[in-house]
């Protein structure tokens, strides 16, 4: 099944914001097995919506619209795909209720003129709720093809689309399609590649496809199946397979666990607490540890230490160590993770000292060198990298790298 | 003149990566004056591809396609474009000997004999430098149209479009465009539109269009006139008026500087040092200020005091202050502050301290609920906010304001 997505808003034409709902949208349909030949964007204008849609309409089975949904005189999405549909629009009593619902649960109370436009309903379709917004979801159904409008805003999208369009997406096709996805960390592209090219060449059902993330490898493994439950069973000796070849670069089997989710679960698992300690990532570090909600009762403090200054004075790194090796260098980040440790009451301290440049690297100490040093259970755990890239990227690569030193330390040390 | 975006890529089809290419091209096109009806995105497959640039030669002016340079076989956009525009593939000299040059100055040294195919350029095309990797840019024209080939990798296209792209397509136009950007932080989009719809009903020449960003709001001013000079006059009255009618909000009129490298250069302006005092937004703030190569000058240390303890302990705030009035309080975040200032030798101490949810809000404290206050020439400044949004953007927000408050303090006691 063939399925085009089409985002409208006049905004993306002016790239006044970036299509991030193409991607997810993209990624979770080739999840479901369905085949994608073209996205389009295109805006609030009736006639050119009208030739996107019929030009879609005509080489895919499925077309899914997104944006033009809100309730002002220029979101025209809906009108525009229930003339095309040839469905007239009528009132929605239970989207009528629902919009009344979400004013009295919100902070207006009083429910704009406007937003009743967005309780009519092309006659036949199906309603999808959408619980963090007013505009329905809608599913047109006719001479075999489809039509599928979302809100724009992602935050109604995506779990719009999780909950209400993708089961109903796998229910037109004859056969169920179920993945799951094995994060790794730690590993690059090309070796997974190398390690998984057997399994890859003789893939049928299940299949991997993998998917490269600043520092990570995603492998996504996709059984077709005539229920739920077979397709798992096809995907679970793959895992276990997956499981054996990689082993503890595996971060994760969980489809929304990030890296960082994961490992705090594993500071809270074996109820430790961290501090961090960073010089060139200057508490981006810290602040990617905050993205995991809750973290707060395993990650109590962080210092960043800058300047030699700071090292000294926060972390008691020893001047002498800082002159005969320099900022950047093993024996630096290895009193950094100690100095953490004394500064604090923390179980570990994961430090990170380099040079992400543009300017600071010589020869021997080039711009990208990174050292990161996780000290634990009294050791001190040292790694060294030399990343490429810009400033930003560098950053990234070892906050990445640094997470995922925590994790193996603490696996190796607890588990 | 109306222009049109295709981007090549299975893997933008497969949803592996956002397309930030389209975006960066829309505003571009945008700020030099050009409409674009049209975005889309094709695989690398020959007849979709033909397809697709049909369509878009039939209703747009100049088509710009970006990706599909590459090396390897499954890279044909140039082979279809030369297919399509009927101007046969020869092998440039000039192209041959720059692709000879990269190599020599790069870690490879030996040439892929695949990278040879990137020497073959349609026919009476120009070529259009790329600095950051092999494959040129291509321009071709033919019967009143013309079709651009752009690298996909965005550290190629984007200075190949500013430098060699952006100054063709204003030559193509009778008449030049100029734009200028002014940046405004810590106030709303909606009172910007209210203070300038006087100028925008009025607007012929220059133009002025309004983009909202986290916190910010960028105003495009744009000009058209016979040459960059004229246009630069018919500019430098409106920043004028923007300037006196927005005055300190406007942080900066670069078009590549952002708020965190303005504030950067204010503390370097006035040699000032700065600490960072950080509780909910937990090292985000100093890492957005390390993005400015050189900060290192200014910024030497900061804290992360997510706990109570880590509040007390390392910016010395008192257990009473945290007992009476809580750790998200005036009273904290400006002990917060003071202490960040007598723990170090700084100049000034930016603190944050607020409820970034999902949990941990009360009817009194809500989510959302953030101060920051800002030590500075022994006089404290403080600010409350309650946004809205999730975790991820309400920390967003903090930041954007706290360096924003900084700015303003910097501006108030320095100049």
């Amino acid at each position: 099944m063939v399925v085009e997505l089409v985002s409208v808003g006049t905004e993306l034409l002016l790239g006044n914001i970036v299509n991030t709902n193409a991607s997810f949208l993209a990624e979770k349909c080739a999840a479901l097995g369905l085949a994608c030949y073209y996205q389009t964007v295109v805006g609030d204008n009736e006639e050119r919506l009208i030739d996107t849609l019929k030009l879609a309409l005509s080489r895919s089975d499925v077309v899914i619209l997104c944006g033009g949904l809100g309730p002002t005189p220029d979101d025209l999405t809906k009108e525009t795909a229930a003339k095309v549909m040839q469905m007239p629009l009528v009132e929605d009593i239970y989207t009528k209720k629902r919009i009344e619902e979400y004013f009295k649960n919100s902070q207006w109370k009083v429910i704009p003129d406007n937003n009743w436009k967005q309780a009519f309903v092309p006659k036949g379709a199906k309603v999808v709720d959408n619980n963090n917004g007013t505009a329905p979801g809608i599913i047109m159904e006719k001479n075999e093809k489809v039509v599928i409008l979302l809100p724009g805003p992602p935050n109604e999208l995506i779990p719009m689309f999780n909950q209400g369009i993708a089961p109903y997406l796998n229910s037109l096709q004859p056969e169920i399609i179920y993945s799951k996805m094995v994060k790794l960390v730690g590993i690059g592209e090309s070796q997974v590649a190398d390690e998984i090219s057997d399994l890859i060449e003789n893939q049928s059902n299940p299949t991997i496809a993998t998917y490269a993330k600043t520092g990570e490898v995603h492998l996504r493994i996709t059984a077709k199946a005539k229920d739920e439950e077979s397709a798992k069973k096809l995907i679970k000796p793959m895992v276990k397979e997956l499981k054996q070849r990689f082993g503890v670069n595996i971060y994760s089997t969980k489809e929304e666990e990030t890296l960082e989710a994961a490992t705090v679960a594993l500071l809270q698992k074996y109820n430790l607490s961290l501090t961090t300690a960073e010089s060139c990532t200057g508490g981006l570090l810290s602040g990617r540890l905050v993205n995991v909600p809750g973290v707060s009762k395993v990650l109590k403090q962080g210092f960043i230490t800058y300047s030699d200054k700071a090292k000294r004075k926060l972390l008691d790194v020893n001047k002498s160590t800082l002159k005969m090796y320099g900022a950047v260098s093993e024996e630096t980040v290895k009193e950094m993770a100690k100095g953490g440790i004394f500064a604090t009451d923390s179980d570990i301290c994961l430090a990170v000292t380099g040079i992400a440049g543009p300017d600071g690297g010589t020869a021997e100490k080039p711009v990208g060198l990174v050292y990161i040093g996780c000290y634990i259970k009294d050791k001190i755990f040292v790694k060294k990298y030399e990343f490429k890239g810009n400033r930003e990227k560098i950053r990234e690569y070892a906050v990445v790298r640094a997470l995922d030193l925590l994790r193996r330390c603490i696996l190796e040390q607890y588990s």
